[in-house]
């Protein structure tokens, strides 16, 4: 094992730059990771931009694809070059919130408390997966075994994406036979699609403009797709469900005009899961709340994480529901990150996610 | 029984006035039930102000307690002269809203569909309680027998004030042990406040400044009054819990300074539930909704209505859990019942509610 | 329309006749429907045999599929021509036991009773479907207009095998990601096989013997087959699970030895669902039930109906999610329904479902 | 800190006695507590009777009231001298199990599985509290700390019989309104009733014969007490309820009687809870499963642990809302404890709860 790696470090706003900096020690209860497969994630380009604010220096990423390299003093049940992966948010499992169900709003340390996103640590308060070594906390909580024949890019999404979508859909209450819209199909609203089909929903309309985008909504199991471009969604929905709205809705883009479509389409009683990360207040509209005589719910789901989370998500893929591989349509080596960042946060060629390997 | 009756009519915004109608004709499915006591809700004050649009000449009033005078030919299970109440939102029990668990939001005729408080009939799209009959539509799913030993007065809350206030509580998830808030303390939210003790909240904070509504909240279960006259709900609360915040929170008056307390107050993973009728679009603060990464929920509940409802509802007050009694501040006949809207709408004399008896 | 029919009775154990009945009068909340097609459940054999004691005399079955010959003066959003089904529970909507959420169990008429399996009256408490017409009673509650483009057998499982099925797998609690075994795969079994796959299940373990059932229970969604006739089905199992066991199982045959295995597989903290119909007392051996400390559930679910329930069936099936249709394996009109009965009776010729046509 | 201290040691069956043991070594996540008080529960007379098996020479007893005397390397968040309690159940925080919500079915270091009551360790897999020390594993997940004001004897019971007490009553999906039966008052049904009432339970009938406890079910809130041995508890639970039986039931003894009368009172689609630890096969009679049909749950508890549990516990007695200090009935010194056992064993001079103090 070396002394020093190179990680991708947020320098200022504006700028993350591939540099050198210590392999971390391992304490009693943690776990290094040799990183072989990582990507970026949108919440990486809102901290590029500043508009998350992280601390100077830190190493950004958090969907890590690796193998263990050390095991820290008390971590049993691994071996040291065994194929994990951990989630975007490592959840402690001994916060009050862990112990209450909410692991991903572990409060950690706090005696009784909870901190917003406090389960969330790689590439916001601890060091990220964007390197060639990572610290992964509270290994034996965190660590998933990869199982035998699935490669690093057919996982690579279990760890963010495909959590955050499917939490969107197992939030939404969905029955058998519910009809449900999912606005936006970006990485996440293509998983809230795929997560809609897998818990019953038998009409699922996709509201997307970017042609990719569109046809993989389809393959994501969307029975119809709407151009948002072409057509008020709003109305295109009220109209296929003859006035009867949806049973479900799942907002994955983090806009008022999503948020506001996303209640719009409801029916009384029906559920409206929030997946977007917001950046201003938002208004709801009294007739898309019924002035609060509904029977509406709004949901909102942080990423859930932990080792078991990514033990379900990896049966999903191993058992060939759910194809997320399609998504991966651009490859760099951890060295060119910085181009990396560069394609992705403009949104250039059709990228939806790509894969960093060191 | 006599051809003609005395009801109170919604004549323009601003009158509602007592007049002579015409006893109904009682339909198959119908009952004809002669109110012994009614009561005037809040939603009541909004038709009278013009604020909630019914049609002119319409009867208002949605809280019926009475004797059974006739029953349709279909109507099995019940004899004339029987005690009953029915809730003021009166399900069809067919409708597919109905057969979906959202009896509330009955669509009733509508092939598939629904409307937003489609269940809510009385003195909303047909005739209202606070005369001397009352039709019940769809009598076999509505009208719950009175158990001898309760008064008129004991029951009289069951139709709306209760269910409602009971429904907040319901919603917002409450599990043995939580911290549960509860903004506002007019007759919902004092029956929110028993409701979320009876769910097996510990520590209950209610949000009020009138003097005789603060003292009643204590009756109710809350274990300490924050007068938002005096200092800020929301600091106050979050000092009393530590920085910790709440595990629900429960929206009794339908403002947006309710409402957004309601959701600061609120700990990451916990419900706000909404029981106020809004008059304006709402905004979230940003903060106050974690950016939507804090795994939180907002609920509305619209008044269940139905006679098993009504019989839990009444057991509630058999059993002794609970007494409403005392909120009946005020008591007038039905010719008095203009007197009665100027002092409930006026809310003179500390009243909280109001028995008009025929 | 004719003043007598043919009609399927229950003469006496051992024999149901197809004999003359007069076509029934139209109450004001019945509709006649026109019997289009129709089919025989393994609880009809149950009757036939004298195992499940019916009237003598009452028309057996509860399937239907028809068309609306006659509607009753107060049923109102249907017309007479229009395709449709029911359900073979067919809650009235207006019981305690309806608002309550639990229609199949509806206890009609009882102020405030309920009587196990109180909504299914096809066929057992009124005459049922294997006729050419049967009066549906509570029509608005119960019939669900087929959507065009469906034909009479695609939509044949939905008012029982399909509802009952589905229900199995709705009531154990499926998880994205879970690992599921289903006990025995004739009609039902096949359902909650199909079923367990849409509530997101990814590893499904069918247990059969039956050649065709074995090939069908894949094409519903099954992983892997387990023959019992061959190994140990509760060993096979667990091996495959590495000793984990399942999350859940369901049960769906009605045998000691199903309702045990099922229990003997599940990991601790899982839900056994259980859809059989048994005719004998269950033992609950100590180790199968981990001594009442495996924090396990065992649930029945009796075929959920009413019409919404018929509406998401036919969802799923005119969404192309699930076809059911190679479960119709033969095909015999009314006049010939003794033959029908004396195939099913006796599992001859791979017979799984039968379809009836008057 | 000394180096030995007394500890009650399973010697073999029938001999539980007092000896000295080393104080144990703190390994990094652990803790190391000074008990205060502690008591004796029914397992561990199960365990005095060999008909529990643990290893010769553990160290019994589960139920932990102390002072934390040191705290490992890793552990964060307390103080030395601090009291706390912790509970019969201590999850680790980081098994699937506890991240998948099943935190009493801990398997620990398995990789994938879990193992019956694998998250009950004091004193059946580890040494446990009926001792001068303790030592509590994985600390920052257990250990609760008591508020202030709250004396050792009110929160003696939350460890295990007020957390198994109310786990009964929360399974048993009580809603506010409903009917609740709860087979046998010892102190687990005691704390089944006050947590019935709780949960909002408007009837509760508890069934019992020893005069002591059928008082004290009175006081815990049950509305009516049947004593079985002057009549038969089905009979008299459906006469009380009209034959409509009760919404939920709760086992609390381990018998098939109790188990058995446990569902026969149960109405269709109502919830039987089992609390009670079996010795042997149970029956389940057909009539009283409804033949499978009657959409009923059977829903067994493990006592849940962990500081959260623990900490919401506290709060419920440090409301006020219930108070089970009148169950401690007798009290010993730890030299004395063998007495303890002997009384307690065959339940002489009424005794409910011994406190045990070193």
């Amino acid at each position: 094992m070396p002394e020093m790696m190179k990680a991708a470090i947020f320098v200022e706003p504006g700028r993350i730059v591939l540099d050198d900096k210590p392999v971390p020690d391992v304490g009693p209860n943690d776990a290094l990771v040799r990183i072989t497969t990582t990507t970026i994630c949108g919440t990486d380009v809102h901290i590029l931009k500043g508009e998350y604010p992280v601390e100077k220096g830190l190493t950004v990423g958090h969907e890590p694809v690796g193998v263990i390299e050390k095991l820290g003093g008390n971590v049993e049940g691994y071996e040291e070059g065994q194929r994990v992966i951990a989630g975007a948010i490592c959840p402690s499992g001994h916060s009050n919130a862990c112990l209450d169900g909410l692991a991903a709003q572990d409060g950690q340390s706090q005696a009784h408390g909870l901190k917003p996103m406090g389960g969330w640590r790689f590439g916001n308060t601890i060091d990220g997966t964007q390197a060639e070594y990572v610290l992964v906390p509270d290994a034996m909580a965190n660590l998933a075994p990869v199982p035998d024949g699935l490669t690093d890019e057919q996982v690579l999404m279990c760890p963010d994406i495909m959590s955050t979508g499917f939490a969107g859909a197992e939030a939404a209450n969905i029955k058998i036979g519910d009809t449900v819209a999912v606005f936006a199909q970006g990485p996440i609203g293509l998983c809230a699609t795929a997560g809609a089909k897998l818990k019953g929903a038998t009409t699922i309309f996709a509201v997307e403009s970017v042609p990719e985008r569109m046809k993989m909504a389809v393959a994501m199991g969307a029975d119809a797709v709407i151009d948002f471009s072409k057509s008020d969604p709003v109305e295109e929905i009220m109209r296929l469900t003859d006035g009867r709205g949806v049973d479900a809705s799942i907002e994955a883009l983090g806009l008022q005009s999503t948020f506001e479509g996303s209640l719009r389409v409801l029916k009384p009683g029906g559920t409206m899961s929030s997946l977007g990360v917001y950046s201003g207040d938002l208004t709801i509209p009294l007739a898309a709340f019924n002035a609060g005589l509904g029977d509406n719910k709004i949901v909102t789901s942080l990423c859930p994480g932990g080792k078991e989370r990514m033990r379900r998500l990896m049966n999903v893929i191993a058992s060939g529901r759910v194809d997320l591989n399609p998504m991966v349509t651009h490859r760099y080596g951890l060295d060119r990150i910085e181009d990396a960042y560069d394609l992705f946060a403009n949104q250039r060629d059709g990228v939806m996610k790509v894969a960093i390997t060191p």
